[in-house]
């Protein structure tokens, strides 16, 4: 084990966290709701003018105070701030609606900038990544597949022929982040690439297909527990003989599944540390709550097993963002194999311990917690969705128990 | 203990469990999806021409067979089942969507009629009751209130003035299940009547408003997680100086707790009997996906814990299904207050167990057990208000230890 | 399903749970502590005097007043109690140490005379089961083995080699529970019995081997947690050249996994039901302790989470009791295979409740809770291998969940 | 928060936590059984000569290697390691029966030779500490007392009578650990000391009292889960007329409080990161016995919910142990008060985790896990005290939500 493990912020750290959190506070958390009642106004899948004001003015703002693209750690651009450091930012960002795309730092866009950064030609980063940088253009990550069991990645099966100069897709992909957005002009899209030369996890390919490319069919928005996260959403698309140049391919056939695993990595840190910032925001509402309602003479807080529920959701808060913060620091060292196993570890953990406490604050605030008169119930659905977006529990936790099996054994496992 | 607890099906129930179950798979749950459909046209809170001939179709056939008012149990009016008989078809009703209502067995009708059946005078049942048991309208009942702990119902406020021969009722109710409904004619509703004289549970009425008097004002739908269940809807009104006749008290000023004594048992077995209707669905839908698809060269069903869940699903739905027959059997003995306990038991466990198989399946679905394309999220949503509606948990759980504690010393605990 | 499920008491019963339950109460429980306190003076695995004149003097109590074999359901000889009836005097024996010996009701006697008196030979009948039905022996069960997983039974290994009219065992069996005890005279042993023309379940037997027979060694008591079950115990055995006639075989080579279908059954139901009489015990003691002791200024029963506690152990053990009522009722239609996914259902469920309501018992008593001074520490740990005995959790959870599975599949789960 | 937290090891504990580790595995563990099998040999309250041979044998060892004291954290004395630095070697202790009080690092030593070293006169330090940090002498912390809540800590009731210069003491002490080893020398003792004038936190006081003061009378050794911890011991001890120099009472009357708020602390980070060994030690053999047994035609490893019992004990193992080294961290910032809230929550984290993670063990070895063949039920035991000691789980978890509560108001809660 080295010999220095920071988890704590560091010095430089620690103004920018204040700005970030008292920008947070004071600008944008306000705006929050004012934004998604306007999802109501007119075409839900267009933003109105007064969306585009609230979110173009506050990015301006984060942009001109030097706020933006944290996520661009262990970089030359942006502040190359570590992974441990962003995730305390990361915290604060999951507290309001609005925060992490006003810093430029909001999924799916940072793991596809990420990609590209890493592993993408002059032209290609040329082209999505500089506007997708700069907050001009959103993008959308296709993984999923409505016939197939995604969980396991290697059953994706998009179909993507070799014609020429170019690659013809077919088939359908669901649940695409973010595809609803008009703002959405590129793809990266996960395809079968089918080689008996090659092994189990190098039949597949990442590619870029533009969101204007002929043969893209938006079938539906697709619904969390009935919400359609509208005008981002989770698209439900067609491809149907969609032709996309050859040099749209990324790093070459056969290597979606190398790309992917750098690409997860830092994202599942980046959800699970706004999943412990809408925790913590949920835990506050709930201790709020116990102390201004009371009920057989009491406040609530002092009824029945309230003390124990307020005293096991702190615990579970910390340790479940230390254990983030220490896959940040091995994010940090280097080695994203070393570091995978703790990556799966959160990618379970916080996910279980925010929906136990969003749901415990829900039940505090009696029927008021479920309804539209509280955060609490989109921020449950919103979580609640993290226990299956990138590989559901099950997977991850086979994961690290194969990883700790192979501590004892050669076998395979 | 008695010496006989009954908890299977009588030889007379077999024969209508038989074409209840049949009705509501065969016609009633294929209708289900095309009804809800049809929410999204025009109007919410009308129903479309479509909706009507659906539901009143359904009606006049379940009604023309004579399945109809099963819960008017211990009766001479309907079938006269018990308590327990009636909860064996509760549980199927439990799962389709528009079952209940179908047979005129639903919330929260049945328990405004058991209310009126029990406590009112000719003339209330002349005018309310009877269109209530045919069907021709509908009711809401009116408890809750924004502004106060409602788990504690003697801090229910909404005041209740006399003036002559009428009362002057001021004040907001929210969560007022089914007051969406333009068929909704008549509210029950729990006003504050205090009064020095009368004991701490003597201190409030119940009083028929019908849904047209002048002075009520709905002020919006209250959403579940975003859902607004229109047309039916949970409504929150607002009552300015509205005006009823001193005619309208049930059972006299100061009675509402005794009142509701006896309304909420009933229908308290039922929701939890439709809730383990709807867990024995969510363990079909997981055992049929789980054998469906297939991941890391195995069927679902054979990875990871699923077994264990499965296994536990089964186990957790048997006892639950018992303990509510149990209790259903209680409420058959003929005194509510040596059944109250058990109410309470089963309140707290049933909505929690079928919340986790449900929860569970929708987890082996993957993303698509949390979209449109399942009914799993709209039955979780469902179930989920059960652990507020009619008290939360934490007061049944109260109420249990405190009878348990009486076991064992004369004081007060 | 049925028509009728009598899960409670029977009008013939209720005079026989009321003498059980009074005998207990004043006659057998005062005396537990002075037996148990016995086990220390002079040699462990013999009785005193003491403890000698106290079991049989109540066995001698029971007998002449009829209490005694009550095991010996649907039967002619003995009370022919159904097991649903069995069950509720099982509890009751659940409560006190030396309760299921005293009434010859006690494991694994009761097993083993099942086994006799449906598979024996005359013979074998007139030998053994005469005087075990008198009580005037006792009998172990030699199932587990130390080198194997015995969790799945066909990894039973233990020799049994024919010559001529006899066979000769070698191996070792553990937890031979109830060989200490210097009365215990005959042993059932599982022995494989490999044969390529018979199936995976038919390649083992059910033997009966006296305890004096040569060859026979007990190497040591197995403990419980450090519990060596005193003068009882749970053997460790080792067999070297063990000849036993070739007629001491029951029911015939292969045929070992039919019987203990049908042994395991009705004693799985016993365990269980006592482990439901040590659950109420501990409810009770925690309710008592609760109301006795105060800290910060109020009962402990007012603080923190227990009522929660209290509540959910009442509904804990109402749920688990009504499941094994049922499976007992299941058994009682005289379809063991119809009724195994349930006895499978309550082997899991039962100890693990019990294990958490007498855990949340010995944490109310404080430190008092696991000393000597209460009979919570004792408790606990004779349930904790009911986790384990006659099949681990996880083999009986893999059971009712194929069972679950085959309701939708015809192939193989 | 500060601007560096480094809870990994520091690069000067990297060759000490290297030493000690290897000691502990090579030389120390491998006789762990030996010395216990021993305490069966003769006076279970004295050492036979093979364990004084063993014990002090490697006392000698680790003294001459400087391996010694580590406890003594923060100090110019020893090695002056940090809380964090300490909380990593006690760990290792944690997977030995013996390590700890090789490296004279043992409960309750540690706690009583701290209160000596803060509060302690010359004279006392003399005395007693100098023996105690040279490992001579043993010592015991008497608080707990058998006719009160003794969770509630103002309820301790030992009278303490001024008598010249002199103070008489009457009254029990329970589960007094350590009493019983006849190297134990000296008690420190809670006691009442009465002052109207004084807050209810001032009413206490600790003194010291020497193990052969007359007056003094060892009842008995309580039992955990019957285990008597011979020759340790956890013993019940009446005083009668008990006189002891006023110069005895450390810093004061009423001051037992302050004291014990010093004392407790570091004891309960170190029992806590002693309970993640033994965690740590039964995952291992979890691990390696589910590789090792086969059932079904599988590794066990490979069976039902096995993934997900090993990938949650690794998670939640890591997750508690961030947890106490941050609170280690906290107690090397040196505000005792800001560390409080820390050790509650690992007071009642790194138990409950260890429970289940052991239980989990157990359950993998079969019977074998439950018996004497291996270490995991003796672990069991040991970490189940520590729910109990140093105030119940229900206590910490009540401190830990009156912290949290106070964030939002400044009304009492």
């Amino acid at each position: 084990m080295a010999t220095e493990m920071n988890l704590g912020m560091t010095e430089r750290l620690v103004p920018i966290h204040k700005e970030v959190s008292e920008m947070i506070r004071e600008e944008i958390s306000p705006l929050d709701e004012e934004y998604l009642r306007d999802v109501d106004v007119g075409d839900r899948w267009q933003h109105t003018a007064r969306q585009t004001e609230i979110l173009e003015g506050l990015k301006q703002k984060a942009k001109s105070r030097g706020l933006w693209n944290f996520w661009l750690t262990d970089s030359s651009s942006g502040f190359g701030l570590t992974t441990v450091e962003y995730a305390y930012l990361a915290e604060e960002m999951g507290k309001s609606h609005l925060a992490a795309e006003v810093f430029n730092c909001s999924a799916p866009d940072t793991g596809n900038m990420d990609v590209l950064e890493r592993f993408g030609t002059n032209e290609q980063k040329e082209k999505w990544l500089k506007p997708l940088l700069e907050g001009e253009i959103r993008s959308a990550y296709l993984m999923t597949e409505p016939e197939i069991a995604s969980s396991d990645a290697t059953n994706i099966s998009m179909s993507c022929q070799s014609d020429g100069d170019h690659y013809i897709l077919n088939g359908e992909k669901w649940w695409s982040t973010g595809a609803g957005d008009p703002r959405c002009r590129i793809y990266i899209v996960m395809v079968a690439s089918p080689d008996d030369e090659r092994s189990r996890h190098q039949q597949h390919s990442m590619i870029l297909v533009p969101a204007d490319t002929p043969g893209l069919e938006v079938l539906r928005p697709m619904q969390v527990y009935g919400m359609d996260d509208a005008p981002h959403g989770h698209m439900h698309i067609r491809f149907t003989d969609v032709r996309v140049p050859a040099s749209n391919i990324i790093l070459g056939e056969g290597r979606g599944f190398e790309i992917a695993q750098g690409r997860l990595g830092p994202g599942r840190i980046h959800h699970c540390m706004r999943a412990i910032g809408q925790a913590e925001r949920a835990l506050e509402m709930l201790c709020k709550r116990s102390l201004d309602r009371e009920a057989f003479g009491n406040k609530l807080a002092q009824l029945g097993g309230n003390y124990d529920i307020i005293a096991n959701a702190r615990m579970e808060i910390e340790m479940t963002r230390l254990l983030c913060l220490k896959a940040a620091w091995m994010m940090d060292q280097g080695d994203p194999r070393a570091a995978a196993p703790w990556i799966s570890q959160i990618k379970v953990a916080a996910p279980l311990m925010a929906l136990k406490v969003i749901d415990e604050a829900i039940q505090m605030h009696g029927a008021a917690g479920i309804s539209q008169d509280f955060t609490l119930a989109n921020a449950w659905k919103h979580v609640r969705t993290l226990r299956l977006a990138d590989g559901p529990d099950a997977v991850h936790r086979r994961q690290v128990a194969r990883w700790e099996l192979k501590k004892h054994t050669q076998e395979k496992v």
